[in-house]
C-alpha cells in the first residue's frame, strides 16, 4: 500500500496571518484579510504549484482582544466561491462548524459551491470551541453545547448533509426537450431524517457534482474528534509538534476508520505545519526571528489566553513555571490545551515561553528548501502524514514553498507536475461516493459510478 | 425632483427559466440553472449593458412537483460571490429568508461579499411563503410561521443586520506597522441586541465596504411587505400588471417612506417585467407563442398550485370560472394570490386561463425594441417604476434586451453610457449609510463620511 501512495498538499490562506503580528512585517500587506486580490495571488500560485486544495479557517466570536486576522476576515463559504472563479483545478475547502448552522443550509452552500467549481468543494467540519459564539446565535442556541454534545450534533449534522447530497440520483436529469420530461421522478429521493438535533425533510434542490460529495473534512484531535474523523471524515487537518505524535495520531485514526469498517486510505491525514523557507538555513532562520521579534508580550497573552476561554493571563508572574490551570480548556480547545500544558510541563518552560512560541511557534519546517523537502518526505514515509496543509509562516512564504520546495518534491517523484483530475476527491485520491438510493436499486449500479 | 431622476436596471438571471417549459425551447441551454458557463456569460452580458445589477431568487422547499428551475439551482450567496470575480461594476443582489437564517450568518455573508466585490452586494430579504420550508428546518423552527409573524421577525432581523454591518467604524483599521496598533478598539462597536426573536452580541468580523451597507431589497407586496419596505428596504421588488397598479403601488410605498421619517427618493421601486425583445413586432410574437406552446396544461396546474400552498387544481372542470378558494394563499404568497383571484373574477377566467397565463404571462414588455422602450419611458416618467428588473422571458431575451432596447434607452438620454460608480448604491444613487456610532460620536462626521 505504501507504495501507492501519493503525497497531497493544501495550504491555508490567511489574510495578515495566524499570529499576532505578522500583519507587521515590512513585506506585509497589512489588510490581506480583507484584500480580494491578495486572496486570488495566493490562489493562483497554489494552482501554479499544483497543490490539490486551498484552505479557509473560521470562527464565529471576536473581541477586542481577538487576533487581527479574526477581527475582519471573509467569510469561508464567500471567499472559496470568488476563489472557484479564477482557478480551474484547486480545491475549495472551508471551515464551517455545525453548532451554529442548519444541515439543509450548509449542504445547499457546499453543494452549490461543488457545483460552481465543478467538483472542487471540500468542508472542513468544526465544532466552534469558542464559548462566545453562543452570543451570536442567542435564541436559537440557548448556550454553547459542551465538548462532547458539540460532536454529537457533528455527528448528526454531517449524516444529514450527506443524505440530502443522495437527494438526486446522477442520472435523474434526462431534460429530454421533446418528450418533456425534465427528470425521472423515481430518482428523486426524499431523506425524512428525523434524530435528536435535527428533523430535516429534504429533498436538497441542488444534485450532486461530478465528484459525487463534496470532501470532509475534520479538524478536532480529542478523542470525540479522532471518533468522528474515523467515522465520518474523508480527511483530517491536525496539528502534531513532532514526527512520533503524527505518527501516533496517524495510527490511532487509520484504525478507527477501520473500526467503522473503511479502508485505512478513505480518511487522509494532514497535519497543518508552518512553514517558512528560506534561500539557505540561516535565511529562513533570519525570516523566522524577524517575524517572532515583531510580537509584543502582552499580545501574545491574549492570543494564548483565547485557547483558555478567554482566561486572563496577565495576572500571572512572566518568567515562572506556566500556572496550574486544572480543567480550564476541556470545553474548548480541549485537545489544543492538553498540548500546551503537557509541553510547558515536560520542557518546564514559564509563562512567557508558552505564549511566545504558542503566537509563533518553532515549527521543524522552518530552514532551506532541502531541508523542508527532507522533512516532508520523511513525515510521509514515515506514516505521519498523507499530506500536509501549509501555513505560510511569514509573508511570501507560500510563493518560496512553491518556488523552491514544490519543484523538489517533483524531483524526488513525491509529487504530481501535472493535475491527475479536475475534481478533488479525483486529485486526493478519494472515490465518489456512490449515490445511496442508486446502491438500493441496483448493486451493479457501482460499477457503472464516476467513481 | 423627477428631472434627475434616473433609470435603473437589473435583471434576473434565472436558469432554465422561471416557468415550467421555457428549458423546452431549441435555443435553451437545458441544464442552465446549474451551468456556471450560463451564469458567467449572463452576468458579461448584462455588464456589458451597464445593467445596474444582477438578481438571483430563491426558495427553501421542492417536492416533486416544483418547476424545473428550482429543483436543481445555484444557491444565490456562492453564485453571487462567483459572478463577483468575473464582473466588476454590476451589482449582485440575492435572495435569502430572514425566516429560515440566522442574522449573525447572513449579516456576515453578505459583508464578505460586499467586501469580496469592493462595494456591489445587495440583499433581497424574503420571508419564504413556501410551508414546506418547515420541514427542512426541524427541531430550530418548529412550525411556518403566520405572514404577519414572518414580517415581524424579518423587521427584527434586518435591525440587527444593519446593526452588525455598523461594528467597526470606517476609519477604525488604523494599521500602524510602527507602532504596532492595528485598530483602533474605540471604533470597534457591540451591538448587544436583545429582542423577541433574536438575542446577538456582536461585534461582527468583518468591516463595512466602501458602499457602507449591502443595499437590501424586498420583495414581498402585502400591506406587511409594504410596511417593511417603508421603514427598512433600499429597494423593492414587485410585480404589477399594469402601469395603473404600478403607479399606485409607487405612491403607496414612498409615503410609507416618509413616514418613517425618510425622503421618498430613499426607496426605489423596481417593478419585474417579463421582456422578449423581437426585431419586429410579430418576431416577439412568434417568440412568445413559441414558449406558451411548450407548456403542458398539468404542468401549469402544478404551478399555479404552488402560489396556493401546493393546493391541488387538477381537482376542478378546466373550462368553467376560476374556483371559489376562499382564505387559501393568505399565509403563502399573499399578494400573489390575491392578484390572481382578483382578475379571473375581473375578467371572468376558466381554470385553464388561469393556469396557463400565470406560467407564461402576457407581459407587456413583449414586442419590438422600441415598443419595450417605449413602456420601460412610460412607466418610469410616470412614477410607476424607478427602474426595473428584466426577466427574460425566452431563451436569448437578455442578450436582445441589452443589444436592442439599451441602445435605444442610452439615445433618449434615459440611461447611461457608462457606469458611474463601482458600488452598487453609487449607480442607484443610494446615500452611503453613516455608521451609527460616528454619528454618535461626532455630529461632523456625517459630512466627512463617504456618501
Ligand atoms: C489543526 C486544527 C485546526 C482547526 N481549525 C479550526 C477553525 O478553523 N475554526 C474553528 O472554529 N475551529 C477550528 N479548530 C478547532 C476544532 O474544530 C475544535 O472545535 C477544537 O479543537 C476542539 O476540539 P478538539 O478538542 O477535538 O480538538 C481546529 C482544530 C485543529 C486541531
Ligand atoms: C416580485 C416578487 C419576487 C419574489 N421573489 C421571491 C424569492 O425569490 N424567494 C422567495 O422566497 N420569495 C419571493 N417572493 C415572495 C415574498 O418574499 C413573500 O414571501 C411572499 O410574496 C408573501 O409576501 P407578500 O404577501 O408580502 O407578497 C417574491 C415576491 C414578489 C412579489
Amino acid at each position: 500500500m505504501a507504495g501507492s501512495r501519493k503525497l497531497r498538499l493544501g495550504t491555508v490562506i490567511h489574510g495578515v496571518g495566524g499570529g499576532t503580528a505578522q500583519w507587521r512585517h515590512p513585506q506585509a500587506l497589512s489588510d490581506a484579510s480583507v484584500n480580494i486580490d491578495f486572496y486570488k495571488e495566493q490562489a493562483r500560485k497554489a494552482e501554479e504549484g499544483k497543490l490539490d486544495f486551498l484552505f479557509i479557517a473560521d470562527g464565529l466570536y471576536i473581541n477586542e482582544k481577538s487576533i487581527p486576522h479574526f477581527l475582519n476576515r471573509f467569510e469561508p463559504i464567500t471567499i472559496l466561491s470568488a476563489l472557484g472563479s479564477v482557478t480551474s483545478h484547486l480545491g475549495l475547502v472551508g471551515t464551517v462548524s455545525t453548532s451554529y448552522s442548519e444541515p439543509f443550509t450548509i449542504a445547499r452552500q457546499f453543494a452549490s459551491l461543488d457545483q460552481i467549481s465543478r467538483g472542487r468543494a471540500g468542508w472542513n467540519v468544526v465544532t466552534s470551541p469558542l464559548e462566545g459564539s453562543a452570543l451570536n446565535y442567542g435564541k436559537t442556541v440557548e448556550q454553547h453545547p459542551t465538548h462532547e454534545e458539540r460532536y454529537r450534533i457533528a455527528e448528526e449534522f454531517i449524516q444529514v448533509a450527506k443524505g440530502l447530497w443522495d437527494s438526486w440520483e446522477d442520472d435523474a436529469f434526462v431534460r429530454d426537450k421533446e418528450k418533456g420530461v425534465f427528470f425521472e421522478p423515481a430518482k428523486l429521493h426524499t431523506l425524512n431524517h428525523t434524530g435528536t438535533y435535527f428533523s430535516v425533510k429534504g429533498p436538497l434542490n441542488v444534485a450532486r457534482s461530478k465528484q459525487g460529495h463534496p470532501v470532509v473534512f475534520q479538524a478536532g484531535s480529542s478523542e470525540n474528534g479522532k471518533d468522528l474523523a474515523g467515522k465520518s471524515a474523508d480527511a483530517v487537518y491536525t496539528a502534531p509538534e513532532t514526527l512520533d505524535d503524527a505518527q501516533n495520531f496517524y495510527r490511532d485514526v487509520k484504525q478507527r476508520a477501520v473500526a467503522n469498517g473503511r479502508a485505512p486510505e478513505e480518511v487522509l491525514i494532514f497535519p497543518g505545519i508552518t512553514v517558512i523557507v528560506g534561500e539557505t538555513e540561516e535565511d529562513a532562520e533570519r525570516i523566522y526571528n524577524e517575524v517572532a521579534a515583531l510580537v509584543s508580550i502582552d499580545s501574545a497573552l491574549d492570543y494564548l489566553g483565547r485557547f483558555f476561554e478567554h482566561h486572563d493571563f496577565s495576572q500571572y508572574p512572566l518568567d515562572e513555571p506556566f500556572p496550574d490551570l486544572g480543567e480550564l480548556g476541556q470545553n474548548s480547545f480541549q485537545s489544543t490545551t492538553n498540548l500546551i500544558k503537557r509541553t510547558a510541563q515536560e520542557e518546564n518552560l514559564t509563562l512567557r515561553q508558552v505564549a511566545l512560541r504558542s503566537v509563533t511557534p518553532r515549527s521543524p519546517f522552518i530552514g532551506s528548501a532541502e531541508k523542508v523537502a527532507d522533512l516532508i518526505q520523511e513525515w510521509f514515509a514515515g506514516e505521519g502524514a498523507d499530506g500536509f496543509v501549509i501555513r505560510p509562516g511569514a509573508p511570501g512564504a507560500l510563493h518560496q514553498f512553491v518556488d523552491l520546495v514544490v519543484p523538489l518534491l517533483q524531483s524526488r517523484g513525491l509529487f504530481r507536475t501535472e493535475y491527475e483530475h479536475d475534481t478533488l476527491r479525483g486529485n486526493l485520491g478519494l472515490p465518489v461516493p456512490v449515490n445511496r438510493y442508486s446502491l438500493e436499486s441496483s448493486g451493479t449500479l457501482q460499477l457503472q459510478g464516476e467513481g
